[in-house]
């Protein structure tokens, strides 16, 4: 990617930052890190970060990192700005902060540990933020935006891949593992997230783990899954019937789902609130008296993470905007099996 | 697995407790919760939570997860103890600590972001620990040590395996995938890790992502990589050449690393301290002249997680006990090219 991207990101944090007074902002959030600098996008382990970047409101940026990365680390960024830390991170990023007249930075609740903001807060001045990075990430920009298409066209190209593999006697993980070769056979960098398959009762679980169960002739297979291409997630779930006998009251809750979802579709366009979409879909459910199996949001946020902001869902406040990337109507649990419909919509 | 080593696990933490004074501890880290209960090994993602486990030191025991995972959780856990949190995560805690008459409770700071911690301090009283789970998972049981030498033997098969693989012209993303699949069709859940793979130069980055470039005739290859099966995961790495005619540089460098793996395996046993372990090897790159470039640890422990505690490096304080398991000597860089030796050993 061109690093002039990762610069104009930073320079739209920079005004958010001015807005709220802050001298700067500590990045401790992997994808939000990746978001502004190109430098690794996952980290190490969920409690072994791959570095820390620190975005000033007025002035240079710098961008901390292990030995492990330096040579990671120097191929996007500049040598000048980039410090290698071993034990003393924490007295290393002030020990900067100090060097270049910053004498408080924001932090990142979602993001930073107790553990190392107990040892920061003991050498200097910090402010907790909210998604200040997250609400530059949630408006994909037109790289994103065709990125995310190929992610997401990978994935319809997988279900009509898959609907052909879903033969009696193989098994869940079987199942899974042949979803992953396909994404991965076809430019895939990674699954997005554990692909989730369930057989008839399991297919329930709104996040079973594929295990040994086999598929049988008129029984109910979920598959949700979905790619990393070119950086991007795409997520989608669907519910099949094997064979091609589906009983009565699978079509009947497959009708219900996909009425709900055509319900949040059909009014879709900036300006509605996370709130209305959610309830166009509810509302069907509950018209059909099945409101409390809805037991998730409608939709969430998907780019660089699989799960980011906004969620659609009862509680959520704000309202959809133009370049949003958002799933749809992911799933709806009915007891005794499961029927869902997914999709993904950029607009 | 047997439900019996789940409750012998926190009969064993709430020892700890009890010596520690405290009441409860709540285990928020993911690989600590399934070690602990068998429910979720892996957290949805690094920013949110599959669950968290509140372990009392003289009560019965809570599971907390949102509905997504009801199903999931009701298969290892006593529906009785377990409850469904949506956006009121926090208050329901807190609620159940007070019904059972808990007034404080321990939680683990490199396993809490900063936002969970000021929504559970403004509802209880916490205190900070430190590694109580952790000095558990540390020493192997019987069953895992046996899961472990699954893993591990497993990985050996795939580096027997790849070294067949590693054709001029092919990339190491197709490398990268090679191993993936070699995992996966023998039995493994997952990787440990993204595997590292890097040609030439890129053998030097001990985190270099798998790219396009391609193996050629007379280069080095490195491959870090591991799997996870039966829950527990392996990590090795390897220095190859390409082709029958390793240069002299990279023999000679072979054998510094291969002496130094060996001079800290010839002193192993339960009592030597990581330091010395660290410094056994250290010492045969100093009096190389190389110890400059030996810019990471011995190695590390490994089991649930891929990293886990002990540290084996200079910084470290302890000894090694009977039935831990830890890496040994994994990588070590070389300028214009790397060479290393990894290892794995259980005793």
């Amino acid at each position: 990617m061109n690093t002039d991207i990762f610069a104009q990101r930073r320079e739209n944090l920079k005004r958010s930052l001015k807005k709220k007074g802050l001298e700067a902002l500590l990045v401790s959030h992997a994808a939000n890190r990746y978001y502004l600098s190109g430098f690794e996008l996952h980290d190490a382990q969920c409690n072994e970060s791959t570095g820390w970047l620190l975005v000033t409101a007025d002035g240079e940026d710098f961008l901390f990192t292990d030995p492990r990365y330096t040579d990671a680390a120097k191929k996007v960024w500049d040598e000048n700005n980039l410090f290698i830390y071993s034990t003393d991170k924490h007295k290393l990023v002030t020990q900067v902060m100090k060097d270049n007249g910053i004498e408080s930075m924001g932090i990142e609740p979602r993001a930073m540990h107790l553990f190392d903001y107990d040892k920061l807060y003991s050498l200097t001045k910090l402010y907790s933020t909210t998604d200040l990075v997250e609400n530059l990430r949630v408006i994909k920009d037109e790289d994103e935006i065709r990125r995310m298409d190929a992610s997401i066209q990978l994935n319809h190209e997988l279900f009509e891949y898959i609907e052909g593999q879903l033969i009696p006697g193989r098994t869940e993980e079987e199942i899974a593992w042949e979803v992953e070769k396909f994404f991965r056979e076809h430019g895939a960098e990674e699954l997005a997230f554990s692909t989730i398959v369930g057989v008839g009762p399991n297919a329930a679980l709104p996040h079973s783990i594929p295990g040994k169960t086999k598929l049988r002739e008129n029984d109910l297979i979920l598959i949700d899954t979905g790619c990393r291409l070119q950086d991007y997630n795409s997520d989608q779930t669907r519910t099949f019937w094997v064979g091609d006998k589906p009983s009565d009251r699978f079509k009947e809750t497959m009708a219900l789902v996909r009425a709900a979802q055509q319900a949040a579709i059909d009014i879709i366009r900036p300006g509605l609130s996370y709130k209305d979409a959610y309830f166009a879909a509810y509302n069907v459910f509950a018209e059909a008296g099945v409101e409390h199996l809805f037991t998730h949001g409608l939709g969430h946020g998907v780019g660089l993470e699989t799960h980011e902001p906004p969620s659609l869902s009862r509680a959520a406040n704000g309202v959809l905007q133009e370049n949003m990337v958002v799933t749809w109507n992911r799933a709806s649990t009915i007891p005794n099996g499961a029927a869902s419909a997914g999709n993904i919509r950029c607009w």
